[in-house]
């Protein structure tokens, strides 16, 4: 099902499959390509099967309608059938050298000539693993992090044998399956990544052994900090803009002396000139034409990204900033003064976001929509029917929706919306928002919003009750008397 | 301005104006606190100036208005007169051990007597920092990440002549600016963060030292794996998970050999069976109750936020994110047969996300236009309205949309969009989307859309050009059979 230029193989064998395993079969899988997967375990069907099902939903999620038909997966019964027939072979088994040596040896003897073998090892050299092989050109490290189907990095390393061309042709594969080869240039235990990953986990592991910490503490110093950075810059980017306007040389020369401090039990390298001069220029040629001011707007806006998108999941740091945000809203609602309801109500403004604008510049049409909701949340909080009353089983649903799009607006604009309640009786509310670009008052939308008041358990409309039902309707008494909206009670048409 | 019952302070100092001390100085501003700023640098304003504005913005995007008024921000000549009338005073100068005692020393002696001393310190020891002090009790460590106003991590470490209130008092401080405190409960060089930080610092030194990878390389294998996990789940919580059914007692057992291993120039600990038992119970509690399985959904939704949110920064393994699903829609393409344009279309499904949700448990209104918005999408790239053709300055844009919310639809359901072309003319292009639930094929919503062809440079309405009018004006007339749905041209109306 794979396209005739596409480098997938047409069938890839899975040895071993854990956690780690079955990850590469779900990569493979959902990207169309056949599967065999050998594992002793009298459980693999299963293990495998949870797997995929947490990689098609994040497929769904992030590439919905976009993958080709998923491959077939199917078992073998041994090693040497599992490869027979395979284009390539990723080999995830546990980290022991002498048999990782042994399984690669049995793969290289069963497999197609042709076939493409590589080694999930994590930290193993590629020299040692593919000592056994007869065809040892083909072995290549390809290292995933788990888990495989969701994160992207992948490190490509090759043994004393390797040939380009596998290593080639190892990259072009993985890119196929959505993935961000790094070829590691020199063979290293531990490769690039984990040498990273190691040296944290055994700070760790001495912080727990010292007594200093718990799993718990330690955990909450990665990720309420450096790990929300660490999702989209690493360390070296990080801190050549921690040096401020002076970039790396600032930071070196600021932070040099700490190298010699006990802050972890790692030994640093000596900071001589020329290792300044290199890290100088490796930072600079990283940087490239960026100015440290363009990278604090991009770090700033990734991290505003990621603290909201976290927020949404209500949790780690985005669980704080809900708590803070609600701290906020009640710390508000203390100092607010009282609203004049005879006027069109002023309940809502906000900033276009650079997530906002679509591919013609301006802010995308659904965010208008995102906007009259907030307004239109921001009415019910207003009257009483948010919180407590929409948990106490009650609550406004939108039925129907009119938007007038009238003018474009683009990222970091104010925005303010004024909210006019057409109308209202016992079930209903009729609201009318018109969308306000701060900086010269002009008229961006408006959206006129039918809402029904529900019985949220009963799936049915029903009257408000009790303190909303007054607000409601001495909020469209208070409305009542203002002009009524030109385009209040449109419909479309087409000329 | 802030509430008689906020732990904020009225007044803080901030001594030293870096990026630290200027993050700091943000983030009190935007919580409502008057600050004044010592730093010698001649430039401090313009510099407090640019953190602030970064600052302010952020806050925009995270809390908008729910801020209350900005606190007033002014500069002192010197760090007596700074200190002075202060309640809280947060010193962030570089790390220097005797400079900084010396400075202790000073701010202790010019400061109210019952005001709180907070130093930035990334790894002293606050026992020697406050070993000049008369009021040594109240000197703690409050040390922030970079960038202060968006990182909620400050680690809280008291010396052995510091109180307990005073612990407390910072801690109630920092919660109140939206951070969340780690209470360091043993004195220990580089306290938690930093130890993990600096580990993985040398070790990156080592790597650049030895010539094995670059810093752009260091940090590409960081925040295409690792980095994104760490941005939601410690180190701790990731290995358990990634020990699969059996936790990290499995982990352990799989990975613990490799500690013997030079995978990093670190030496580990001897991973004796009480060291295993601890690690085990201390993970154990930090779980709680949750299962492997619920903590797996829970790191994969929080990954796929993460990686929809860098999706739409396209920076790191979003833009891979980005490239992959450009490659995927290009290869469909070339897969999908011929649409058979007599039908209503079948351009477009998607699935509920978790993120979709409101607080009534059921899709949110706007979420409903997004998927119209992405129906309407997909037929631009059906009739070439899209990529290239938007490049060279024509676009369809909405201009009226009519939604009928008819039902709701909870997470996890499937949703597939019919669209039916009502009308068209060489600039107008009148749709309408039909939102069905893939399970029992009901009617969720309908959405009427109409769309202007314009010109984006001239921002005016111009006919469409060249194969895209071709393709509107075959697809009106393959349609135009089509029953017209009763729905169509409906305005709202309160009864």
């Amino acid at each position: 099902m794979t396209l005739s230029s596409s480098p997938l193989p047409r069938q890839a064998a899975i040895i071993g499959g854990g956690v780690i395993g079955s990850g590469w079969a779900a990569r493979f899988l959902l990207n169309g390509v056949d599967v065999v997967v050998f594992d002793p375990d009298p459980e693999i069907a299963r293990k495998v099967g949870l797997v995929l099902a947490n990689a098609r939903r994040a497929a769904q999620a992030l590439t919905p309608g976009l993958l080709p038909p998923e491959g077939r997966l199917s078992f073998a019964e041994s090693l040497e059938a599992a490869v027979g027939a395979a284009d390539f072979i990723q080999e995830s088994l546990p980290e022991r050298e002498d048999f990782k040596i042994e399984m690669l040896a049995r793969i290289d003897a069963a497999a197609p000539a042709t076939a493409i073998i590589a080694s999930s090892t994590s930290g193993l050299l590629p020299t040692r693993l593919q000592s056994g092989m007869t065809r040892p050109q083909r072995l290549v490290v390809g290292h995933p992090f788990n888990p495989v189907y969701l994160l992207p990095l992948v490190e490509i390393c090759g043994g004393s044998a390797s040939s380009t061309e596998a290593m080639d042709q190892a990259d072009a594969v993985y890119r196929a399956l959505g993935m961000r080869p790094l070829r590691v240039r020199k063979e290293i235990d531990g490769f690039i990544a984990d040498r990273l990953l190691e040296a944290v986990w055994r700070e760790a592991l001495w912080l727990v052994t010292d007594g200093i910490a718990t799993t718990e503490e330690i955990d909450d110093a990665i990720r309420y900090g450096a790990g929300l950075r660490w999702s989209f810059m690493g360390t070296f980017l990080i801190y050549r803009l921690a040096g401020g306007e002076a970039g790396m040389r600032h930071f070196l020369a600021q932070f040099g002396p700490a190298l010699k401090l006990p802050w972890t039990k790692l030994e640093a390298p000596e900071l001589t000139d020329e290792l300044v001069e290199t890290l100088a220029a490796q930072s600079d040629s990283q940087a490239g034409d960026v100015s440290i001011r363009d990278l604090e707007v991009k770090r700033d806006d990734c991290l505003i990204a990621v603290l909201k998108a976290l927020r949404e999941q209500d949790f780690g740091a985005g669980a704080v900033l809900k708590a803070y945000g609600a701290q906020l809203s009640a710390d508000r609602a203390q100092l607010s003064e009282a609203v004049d309801l005879n006027q069109p109500l002023r309940l809502h403004q906000t900033t276009v976001l650079a997530e906002w604008i679509d591919y013609n510049g301006h802010m995308t049409e659904s965010r208008y929509l995102q906007v009259f909701g907030d307004a239109t949340d921001a009415l019910l909080a207003l009257i009483g029917a948010s919180g407590a009353y929409v948990e106490n089983g009650f609550s406004y649903y939108t039925v129907e929706t009119h938007i007038r799009h009238l003018d474009e607006v683009g990222q970091g604009e104010a925005l303010r919306v004024e909210t006019q309640v057409l109308g209202a009786d016992a079930k209903r509310l009729r609201l009318f928002h018109t969308l306000y670009r701060v900086r010269d008052q002009s008229v961006l939308a408006t959206g006129e919003h039918m809402l029904i008041h529900v019985d949220r358990k009963a799936h049915k409309a029903c009257p408000a009750v009790g303190e909303v039902a007054n607000a409601v309707a001495r909020l469209a008494r208070a409305q009542a008397h203002l002009p009524r909206p030109d385009a209040a009670g449109r419909s479309i048409q087409l000329g």
